[in-house]
């Protein structure tokens, strides 16, 4: 671990900062194969904190794990027109198997709704098979342009729940569930305050009737679309013939829905919280809680410091925690080393908190002398807890702050054209795909989502002053 | 659900036995592509169980997780000689990234041992950064001809380990220390007995110095090897670079290991245990632990007894339980159900038990009434968890006495073939490759490990009669 470079300034040069950091962090890497990326130990074990995090949620709202192919025939992804014409541009296939030409080339799954409803259709028959409520862990491809480490990588790592119901409004019902699974996620656990709403026509996801969106407002005010939730109508049970026997003995298609959150929910966590210094990674998921640095500048000293060091690490064995006896680096490195990978909290011990049975407690949420408090090692673990969830609830307020500080509401479309390079916008739209295509033209912002929070009225449209009835969020996004 | 069917007969038909059982009972399912299975929930949750109880094992001996990308270049695979012919036949390759032909082929990974090989030519520069002790769970594709469920399949989901070391003892240490790992889940969790040894030159992994395995007998007698250590000396450092400054400041190569364990397990728990009935699953890996039947015929039973189910159901809530209250289906149907399931204990509960506070227990592992008890209601979560416990126990004492009923010492190479169509041999072997391919030219057999537990001696070699120093199994094998 060589952290000796500094990282370049988070508000002179965001997106450089954030490159730098993956790398530097170690979270994750680039790999040989152009636009592939390695997630390191430390960013797969975010993954796994996250992944536990939302596999709990799901089981408690009914869901079980399957796992499905890898390679899909390329025809089952012709089957629903929307989705073929969304995905197509994107697909890296299979043409050689075993050292001869594949009669049908396969494509490696983009996504899973097609292979998925063609394994749905064998296995429905009746309503009693109704509801099935199957999430996939797993990889998917999709042959990006542009990428960057966790925002857009051509594999990248993710869930997709896919279930069927007998109604319409079953399946609505669980598409806003799983939307409001993620935003409790987002919110509790990562600390990332996010706003639920319904994505235009024009960004919905390809085959969908309706889409939902958590969208998440990073630190240089740009969007990023944290999960989505799709309400698939009949469209792929049409396509794959998922047909069940209802409860009149009458043969009813099915209705569907799936919904996704990956790995770039690790981008979203790093670009909401992280500061010059580096990460800061929400306690609740955090793959190191509290780092412990002792602290000692002969033998002497180091036997008594490190006997206390020890001893409290076992007392904070409820809590992820890490001692760091490296010797080849000073302390101050340790410090900086810790900072950068953003655990929320450090414990430093040297001889005078021996001698006063003290410990010194340092926030990485508060910069300097502001996060920094001396307090007995008597009820050590007790305040660690309290001051967890104090930097959990901290970061997620800054950044609730933030958002609502960058979130306007412009008089006319200039001015939306002028916010919008700062920030987001909240303004009545008349849901023409002509005014949403002039705005991304002229600011290349899009649509972010039909929030749920803002009630229906009557506005008239910021792009072209016809009327309208509902406010959406226009912002740059990643 | 629908399991009227009755399975074919384990004993006249093996192999029909495990197909249509593993669709039964609904573990997996056939893909629409040609040697590609679906996972299905039931499966899943086992597979799950096993990720869960290995992967505890690896943590304790020190290791992390992380994600190495799915398309490898196919250049890598060419650096290791054995490696690339051990592994180009059954490649499958894509050709097309997002509508245009890639420049260089990628091959969808079979092993990572290259992409992995690369990566840590690059992260480690100095003895201070090894060992490094990387897993990663994920899923690998093998061009296989001949296809059958969990057993060999185009995709299967896998763990593969892959560490780097800054001498070769460590390295082999590693390699035995996991092939220990892996002896002790299959035997405490699994309760599936195997034999650690070393397999032969000919048997070896592409690429390997010396591989290790752990082999185990299924119910038909056939070998399964159930998971393998390499130590693969300094074979890929070479190829790709792994080098690091050593404590002399000189340059030196790494040494690495790999090993995997595959949902090909998830055929050797099926074939281990199960019998006419159906599926036989290890208290410790079961999905479900405890099936509770409640019985009752009229209105009138039925609140008492659910009441009485809903109790008891919470007081095993230590336990993986669940209560079937299908009412479309009879008691007697559900018995059949869950036993071809393969759930180690079923608890009944009728108006008579309500009345005299007991509970009717069933035990997966003894036919009939010899498995069947009626015992106190109070007292019952003791009760349950020294059952299970003894049902594990029972389970593996079996499978190793019927290892061992089948395990032959044959007196001459006629006695050889004749053994190997109805068990294992185990005899002394000169170790060339000409006695090796004899036997299997002339029964199929093959070696299948120098055991671990073998001492050393002097013997004559079973097939040609010469010197022979090592004993070794001979089996026919999946």
């Amino acid at each position: 671990m060589t952290t000796t470079e500094k990282l370049p300034s988070r508000s002179e040069n965001f997106s450089e900062w954030y490159n730098q950091l993956v790398l530097k962090a170690e979270l994750a890497d680039y790999a040989p194969v152009r636009g592939c990326m390695v997630v390191r130990p430390y960013g797969w074990t975010l993954w796994e904190n996250i992944q536990q995090a939302l596999d709990r949620r799901f089981k408690e709202t009914g869901h079980v794990n399957a796992a499905f192919p890898l390679l899909i025939p390329m025809s089952f992804l012709e089957k629903e027109k929307e989705h073929v014409e969304g995905f197509s541009p994107e697909l890296a296939v299979v043409t050689i198997g075993g050292g001869e030409k594949l009669e049908e080339p396969l494509v490696v799954r983009p996504t899973s709704e097609t292979i998925i409803g063609y394994m749905y259709s064998k296995w429905i028959k009746s309503y009693r098979d109704l509801p099935v409520l199957i999430n996939q862990w797993g990889n998917v491809v999709r042959w990006e342009m542009r990428t960057r480490l966790f925002l857009r990588t051509l594999e990248f790592y993710w869930q997709e729940g896919h279930t069927a119901h007998a109604t319409a409004q079953e399946a609505q019902e669980e598409t806003l569930r799983m939307l409001n699974v993620y935003a409790d996620f987002a919110i509790n656990d990562a600390a990332v305050p996010v706003v639920r709403g319904q994505k235009s026509e024009r960004e919905k996801f390809a085959g969908a009737v309706h889409s939902y969106t958590i969208e998440a407002m990073m630190g240089d005010t740009r969007a990023l679309q944290a999960g989505t939730s799709h309400f698939l109508g009949q469209n792929f049970a049409k396509a794959f013939g998922i047909q069940f026997l209802d409860w009149n003995n009458e043969l009813q298609y099915a209705w569907t829905t799936s919904w996704g959150l990956s790995t770039r929910f690790i981008g979203a966590i790093i670009m909401t919280h992280g500061d010059d210094q580096g990460l800061i990674l929400p306690p609740k998921l955090a793959p190191i809680q509290v780092i412990i640095v002792p602290i000692f500048k002969s033998d002497a000293e180091q036997g008594p410091v490190m006997e206390a060091v020890e001893r409290i690490r076992k007392e904070l064995g409820a809590f992820r925690v890490k001692v760091d006896d490296r010797a080849e680096v000073t302390p101050g490195f340790k410090f900086n080393d810790w900072e950068m990978r953003g655990v929320p909290l450090r414990i430093e011990i040297g001889p005078k908190d021996v001698a006063q049975n003290t410990v010194a407690l340092a926030r990485r949420d508060l910069p300097g002398k502001a996060g920094k408090s001396f307090v007995p090692q008597e009820g050590l673990a007790a305040r660690v807890a309290e001051t967890l969830e104090t930097i959990q609830n901290s970061l997620f307020e800054r950044a609730l702050a933030f958002r609502k500080a960058n979130t306007y509401d412009p008089q006319d479309y200039a001015e939306l054209i002028e916010v919008v390079q700062k920030g987001w916008a909240l303004s009545w739209w008349c849901e023409s795909d002509e005014c949403e295509a002039r705005v991304k033209e002229d600011s290349k912002a899009t649509t972010r989502c039909i929030p749920f929070d803002e009630p229906d009225g009557e506005g008239k449209c910021i792009v072209c002053g016809k009327p309208a009835h509902r406010k959406v969020y226009f912002a740059r996004a990643y």
